[in-house]
């Protein structure tokens, strides 16, 4: 009888637990998102393609889920996060470089002559991404970059970089691995700046990130007589419009089921992800809100949507209006400034 | 008492089952490979690394194993099965190109010219694998290696090549996933190839396969109506030698645990998994069974192991006898011709 009793106990304890589960679970998985068309659009698709003996259910092995970066899962206003980067490094090593005080761009960084240094256009882009980017080892770019996100501050926000991922999206990111998605970045952002916060921030490991690149060379004995990959100035992909599916051809090779964008670059990665067979479910984040972050779309410089946006009303893809959608948008307590 | 008697029977269905799954799990994972210091070294570095409290225990997420494909998970003798589709694929699509009668290489291959066909070297081969695998879209060239793969036969062995798989290593493929670890194929052979067969024969999903590939190109509406990703013929990234550890930063962004190949063409990513700081294991497949399989090392054409073997004495790698290490060779039966 004693250990009957003893069975019995551990039998409730087991139930307990089962219950406890069942109740974390039924709690709200996208508590920071509004009630209304767009949450229940993403519910009622999930709960289509994962509920077994459904005429839309997708094997878990399919259940593939892809987001960009920039503007989606975090900001990117008032310039790429990358790009502040790539500047405070120019700053950084201009003491070894005193020749950037007379050369375009470096000269405009430098001065802080931020008309000029828009003027220097694509060419003055790539010398400067070669510049903060390339010609150390990929071991080294990632400590750079860890020490950067570690004290660097959003201007505006005045928050780390990494406090602007946005609350709903890790909500969803979240959920849809809950219920047995692979969560993929798919970025015009270089893969080994995102690669270095994507884990912490996102819950996304490095392997699923997809982003653009430049080439790596190999070298067998490096300064400290280990093998080492050097980062190279010449771009090598770049996972930007029509690069996106071809980025998810070469990475994942497998169509998503469901795709986030907020941009003109996510135009055929969206249209990629729609036009497979069976259920899909393309969406497109619409910065509206300048209160709480940024309100922008056809003319804005970072973060254009314009052509996406019309494909999206003609297919009727979902488009997330952020004010009205998201009751928050970051994590950090105080949205609003 | 009833309720009590109905607990404690499900409660023993339970134990039941527990000590059942424990008894499979202690049944030799590796029961392939002859006892020995190859099979011994695997087991102790993946117990070393997965047991909780030991001085070089890997949290999972970094449990990184890398393969090469060809003469590592399955055969490649005597020319790689790829190569041997695309000829097939070439005598195909001859009706259909009436030039190629009397153009080289073509006409070659269908002259059943194999002294010309390799005179015709790396230049020949490019035409080849151009005229075999692009200008389709990649869905349509997914089809057709599907139906290759279902049909064709190896000419010694008179079976599927996906029957050429060495059962050893897909053992090991099994027990490093049973322990945490993720398993990723790093091959000098086409992505897209590779894609159609990983998850039925080794259970490696596309998206962890990572090899050579050609440029696509998006359209957003395809013949049917649909946008449609087209294979092109120009290399985007070769995926062989120093060209490896550049792919696993590309894909994956952190170093291997482990890795394993049997070519020289496999160097490079095992000094590269080797240079990380603490325990690695780092081996070499050694082709020494002609009755079996084939034996070859430092003078074949293919699968050339000469520097990667030089370096693996000095470094103390472990180097695989495939006579000596492994009891059976195929998954299929018969192992010997």
């Amino acid at each position: 009888m004693r250990q009957l009793v003893r069975q019995r106990s551990s039998c409730t304890l087991l139930l307990a637990a089962l219950l406890l589960a069942a109740a974390v679970a039924s709690a709200d998985p996208l508590a920071s998102w509004a009630n209304g068309v767009s949450k229940n659009s993403i519910i009622e698709f999930v709960g289509r393609v994962t509920r077994e003996g459904s005429a839309d259910y997708i094997a878990p092995r399919e259940r593939i889920a892809v987001f960009d970066n920039d503007g989606t899962l975090w900001a990117e206003q008032p310039i790429y996060f990358q790009f502040a980067f790539a500047l405070d490094r120019i700053r950084t090593l201009a003491s070894v470089h005193p020749e950037w005080r007379t050369t375009a761009p470096f000269k405009d960084i430098l001065a802080g002559d931020t008309k000029a240094l828009a003027a220097s256009g694509q060419q003055g882009i790539v010398k400067i991404m070669a510049a903060s980017h390339a010609g150390i080892t990929t071991e080294d770019f990632d400590t750079i970059v860890g020490s950067w996100l570690a004290t660097a501050k959003h201007p505006r926000f005045e928050r780390p970089y990494t406090e602007l991922a946005y609350q709903p999206m890790l909500e969803l990111l979240d959920y849809l691995r809950s219920q047995g998605f692979k969560t993929f970045i798919v970025s015009g952002g270089g893969v080994e700046f995102m690669r270095v916060f994507s884990e912490q921030v996102y819950g996304i490991p490095p392997e699923q990130v997809i982003g653009s690149s430049s080439a790596t060379k190999f070298v067998a004995v490096g300064t400290d007589g280990k093998p080492a990959l050097i980062k190279e100035p010449q771009i090598e992909l770049i996972d930007d419009g029509p690069g996106k599916p071809s980025g998810i051809n070469r990475f994942i090779g497998r169509r998503p089921l469901l795709a986030f964008g907020n941009s003109d670059g996510d135009l055929q990665m969206l249209q990629w992800t729609a036009g497979g067979t069976g259920p899909r479910l393309v969406a497109l984040i619409h910065h509206t809100d300048s209160d709480r972050e940024y309100a922008y779309d056809r003319s804005s410089q970072i973060g254009k949507l314009d052509k996406a946006l019309d494909e999206a009303q003609r297919q009727r893809w979902l488009v997330i209006d952020m004010k009205r959608d998201w009751q928050r948008i970051f994590t950090a307590e105080q949205d609003e400034r």
